[in-house]
């Protein structure tokens, strides 16, 4: 197939090369020049506005944006719609909120454009080797793009998982089962690591990954980074949210589900990124009040 | 190897099973004697009394204890001491507390007998078709059994973790783990079921385990589940917790390691074993008494 791909980040790059290899025509296109520049070097076609990309398409188009969430995709969005057809597919394949995916495939649908959501996982290694896709689409516009979604996933790594929004939800819900599994293991090594055993978290990785209940990949990157570093030594516990852990939280709220983990695996990023609390210092405070116990002073 | 293997539940029969594969002479003893001869039926050597057991091996005698944790590990214990010699080895491969299992070295100690401690993980398809065991034992011990742990095992799946206690150390962080990682598996699907799309479970189960970042076996098995009960129709929501939880919780509070979500999973699980909780009753009671709220009168 040929198609349009806005977004050179590093999803976006590795994805265009993925499709590049399995014999689609990629035409790329990013903000920055530069980075449209690399992606010529490295065998892609570029456009560098979104008139060219357009017009080097052919109805009916197909432009896939890998850009970040948020109100980026409403601005190319807007861009886009003046320079196609109708008919044309825009597929949002980055992590976007699937209720911004909803309302962008209802004023959409209006112009006659077609709208598909894309969750992708598998990191940068999955979108350059074959990634794991969850497709939000009407099913006459999924039979169109399925072929270019195959090649770009492994084996069995791609599903139609219903009506538009519902590629972003099931991904989103993939993040946040992430948070808590992350979360999970990471307690697990404190708690081997404040014991009064010596272990080798390298081997412990590497063992539980053969043969053991919770065998899986993240346990495998677990591996790799205590192979780079036994005590992860070099770096800070400290844990950024991009966004859909929340927005699973979010949804848990909105549905009255009791999501005790996912929710607490967000506030432990939170904390994460706190030097010191203000609800701390609260408890601390009316500790000394009602027991006199001593308050450490700040410095 | 000429081993005893004293407990043939579902792992002690299948492990027996497993060695006996690899060539390793197991005699099988259990308290009640139709399982014994049920093995025997399957090739295995059985005996009928501890005394029958022991007799049949020769020292440095290894007897695997394939038993369910506490008294019960005691008592057998107890019952052998005075049949071993000096310089035998008593393998405790159940999932008993690592305290009981230093107090247990520690006395054996005393009296001249070897004592190791091997976490085993993988289920009964790991027992039988090969484990993942975390072994605690003396360098010079370990090296003795080495041959037939290697045996019992998935290719890389045994490790000497180290001194004595260390293997039931790292199986009861590994069960840890796996609680906060069932329960965050658990409430993504939930916030999938109640949410506004109609969702194939095993499709997802079976996506996820393709490419994506949270493939791993329990995403295997839940597939598996999935496509025997598409909805989990003929099963309650009520989990049992079998003592590894508990203690990685313990364990957290004596080492003073904040473990919210490995905590919150298992008080889930206590949760899932009441219909009705006082603890909601009193908050009912008190929105009563300052807002006027309704209260559910009690069937």
């Amino acid at each position: 197939m040929k198609i349009g791909l806005i977004g050179l980040g590093k999803m976006g790059l590795n994805l265009a090369l993925n499709m590049k290899d399995k014999n689609h025509q990629v035409i790329v296109y990013n903000r920055s020049p530069e980075k449209t520049r690399e992606a010529e070097k490295r065998g892609l076609e570029g456009a560098y506005s979104l008139q060219e990309l357009i017009t080097k398409l052919a109805p009916p188009r197909v432009v896939w944006l890998m850009i970040s969430a948020g109100a980026a995709v409403d601005e190319i969005i807007a861009s886009l719609e003046p320079l196609l057809d109708k008919g044309d597919i825009i597929i949002d394949g980055g992590n976007s909120n699937y209720r911004d995916t909803l309302r962008r495939y209802g004023k959409l649908k209006e112009k006659g454009l077609n709208f598909v959501d894309i969750g992708t996982s598998g990191g940068i290694f999955g979108a350059r080797r074959g990634a794991c896709m969850m497709v939000g689409a009407e099913p006459e516009i999924f039979a169109v793009i399925e072929p270019l979604v195959s090649d770009a996933c492994v084996k069995d790594g791609y599903l139609h998982t219903g009506e538009v929004g519902s590629g972003h939800f099931v991904k989103m819900i993939h993040n946040g089962i992430e948070y808590g599994m992350l979360q999970a293991i990471a307690e697990g090594f404190e708690i081997l690591e404040k014991s009064r055993f010596d272990f080798d978290y390298e081997k412990i990785a590497r063992l539980w990954n053969n043969g053991s209940v919770i065998r899986g990949w993240l346990m495998e990157l677990l591996e790799r980074a205590f192979a780079k570093d036994a005590k992860l030594d070099a770096i800070k516990g400290e844990i950024d949210s991009s966004g859909e852990g929340l927005w699973t939280v979010e949804e848990a709220l909105r549905l009255g589900v009791p999501a005790h983990i996912i929710a607490g695996s967000l506030f432990v990023r939170y904390r994460s990124k706190q030097d010191d609390t203000f609800s701390g210092k609260v408890i601390a405070a009316l500790r000394n009040e009602f027991g006199g116990h001593k308050v450490t002073p700040k410095e």
